[in-house]
């Protein structure tokens, strides 16, 4: 068994409006002077540390328990589950 | 000048306590019984689309106004500015 770090990143589907992530966007960063950058997106971060034989069996016990539990709510958010280091 | 896509991460500091990322671990986690999972810290997403002359010019423009604009307060949080893809 190995100690491995997995990230959950939980964000509003890409067609629908986040107005978390447009308010950052208009209010302080445009506002800030920041032209540069022309789009924002919000979301939700967990950082899981996992016992596993491999990297990727930590991967697909996250995945499985992000859909298991209900850690978001496939109908309104994507979630991303990615391997650190 | 092309397009970057720059994430930034903002979580508790490492040493500080994060009752949500705990909430989650032992009330939701745990008790959906997920025992490899030996640890959870939460914390905030932003995806930025930058336009820049490189990607590393992206990164800097996106750690520069994080600390400008104070979109993590520094002495509770850390902020990684990382670059995607």
């Amino acid at each position: 068994m190995d100690t491995h770090t997995v990230e959950v990143i939980i964000e509003n589907k890409p067609l629908a409006r986040d107005p978390e992530g447009e308010t950052i966007h208009r209010n302080l960063i445009i506002k800030g002077g920041y032209k540069q950058v022309t789009n924002v997106r919000a979301g939700k971060l967990l950082r899981m540390t996992v016992q596993a034989d491999s990297a990727e069996t930590a991967r697909q016990i996250v995945k499985k328990l992000c859909d298991d539990l209900r850690i978001y709510n496939p109908a309104a958010h994507v979630c991303q589950v990615r391997l650190v280091g």
